[in-house]
């Protein structure tokens, strides 16, 4: 355990492995048993986000799909016109739900912004593309009353691979793209791919390993397909005329790799894009509230995004 | 072995770690031993490096201190005012003579900089501070000729730490500090301090493990010092005012902790930092002629250089 960290992220260092990490349901109904699950364990920590960034959460719909939008308490002036879409991580199949929200609003909290969050639709019931379908509806809807360049799109993990995947849909289909965006620790190879994910296997003590539920996930939303494609694993897309980008990993992130490997091939594709890693944390632990280094991280990318969205 | 690099990377990636990783030199005699055998060791790529860049090298000296002037065959017109001064690697101990001026000469070919890379004294007979005094006395010498505002300073591992510890004693001593500096896996905790240092041992190849040459190096350069003195371990130091900085490291790389740990202090303290980190890599790697990473490293700093100095 390093001391060269906050206590508290000290102590989720020391934690054991998630328990079940290692578990790969056996069956539809065990895969959604383990998303409410997922949902359920993180609740507590959700109400307590809400309340003390002191965030307004209203569940609603746009174009068909479930989303929740995010309100800070105060929106600085230079904020007011500015939107993000945040879409939520959890290997595609977890955290249904306002569950998913949790990270808007750490951002709305943190660094100021509105925020809309995609509940979308996830594997068994609806795999590939129906997570993506539905990013992309609310994309064009929201594109449609707003201006883009006022406008960012992020998460982490399962959803900074589909945040990635939505710039090339977007980009394929002649939808503007956002001012910024801000994939964390973004899920851009299923293949398995990418060094860390070796090197920091039982490290990492959040995902622990591919060869748990995680593992399956992916091939479980991609239901059938090549994982190499782009819309599936972005790393095996075309960045080119992606916008700014700021990422986000860990030294003992499992994804360490898919991160920098993600940022390598912006900048070779001449995107402006910048890196940030924080001491010590495996897989997503920049989420887990109120160590210092997650108000640290938000409060670096909404710095990142105030640069580049119109204001 | 991952198959997201280069095949030349791979290479190193696969190979067994370096032979006398662990041995601590016994004696005075030993150390100066091992330091001419390091020298001896690269002398092949050195000579490789100067020919294949073009880039001409001549040995020199600047306010007593020996150095290597290293000039590319051609200067861009906006790179001819400017200046860049090297401090090299090898825990302050490997290295002396050209050696050192490798990483200098991929600079010039890469980037198209005149670069001066100092061949500071070092330990077993010149321990700390005799290298920073070094670096000092050429640096102020540098700076009575030349507009700091074209210039930049640059290391990597021993050389990263000693351009942040340079930058430390110029503020304090109200020397003019550079427009930029680029950090390589910069050794800023001499203490050993760091996740990566255990996380990644025996993983990254090159190092290996603080508890062979490298480690003893350590106290061997302090000669007796606290370890957390800030001219030794600049990570203890005030960030206040440092210039903007790039940073690089790998993923397998013992002092990616020393790496992200200096980022984050540097953006902490309001410095525009930026940070690349290269997928497989172990420590330093990325001085590793002939890699396409390497050129894609040293091409990327080129570029920070480019926007930071004045031309």
């Amino acid at each position: 355990m390093p001391d060269t960290v906050s206590p508290g992220l000290q102590a989720l260092i020391a934690a054991p492995y998630p328990e079940g990490w290692n578990v790969i349901p056996p069956s539809a109904s065990a895969w959604k048993a383990l998303a409410s699950q997922s949902s359920a364990a993180v609740a507590a920590d959700i109400a307590a986000i809400r309340q003390r960034l002191n965030v307004s959460v209203e569940a609603g719909e746009i174009a068909g799909v479930r989303v929740f939008v995010v309100t800070p308490a105060e929106i600085a002036p230079g904020n007011r016109e500015r939107l993000l879409l945040h879409v939520h991580g959890g290997g595609y199949v977890l955290y249904p739900g306002e569950a998913g929200a949790g990270e808007a609003m750490l951002m709305a909290g943190y660094a100021g912004f509105k925020v809309v969050s995609v509940d979308y639709r996830m594997a068994p019931d609806f795999p590939f593309p129906a997570a993506l379908d539905d990013a992309m509806a609310v994309w064009r809807a929201l594109v449609a009353r707003n201006d883009p360049r006022r406008m960012a799109v992020f998460g982490t993990s399962a959803g900074g691979g589909l945040t990635l995947a939505l710039m090339l849909r977007a980009k394929a289909e002649g939808v503007p793209l956002p001012a910024a965006i801000a994939p964390g620790s973004p899920w851009v190879d299923l293949t398995g791919d990418g060094d860390s994910v070796k090197a920091n296997e039982l490290v990492d003590n959040v995902l622990v390993s591919m060869s748990g539920w995680a593992g399956a996930a992916a091939k479980l939303y991609a239901g059938g397909r090549d994982l190499r494609d782009p819309l599936l694993s972005p790393i095996y897309g075309d960045f080119a005329g992606l916008p700014p980008a700021i990422l986000t990993s860990g030294t003992r992130d499992l994804f360490l790799s898919d991160t920098v490997r993600a940022h390598r091939k912006l900048r070779q594709a001449g995107s402006e894009a910048v890196l940030q890693v924080f001491e010590g944390q495996s897989h997503a632990q920049f989420l887990f509230p109120f160590l210092p280094e997650t108000e640290e991280a938000f409060r670096e990318i909404g710095r990142f995004l105030d640069r580049h969205l119109l204001a």
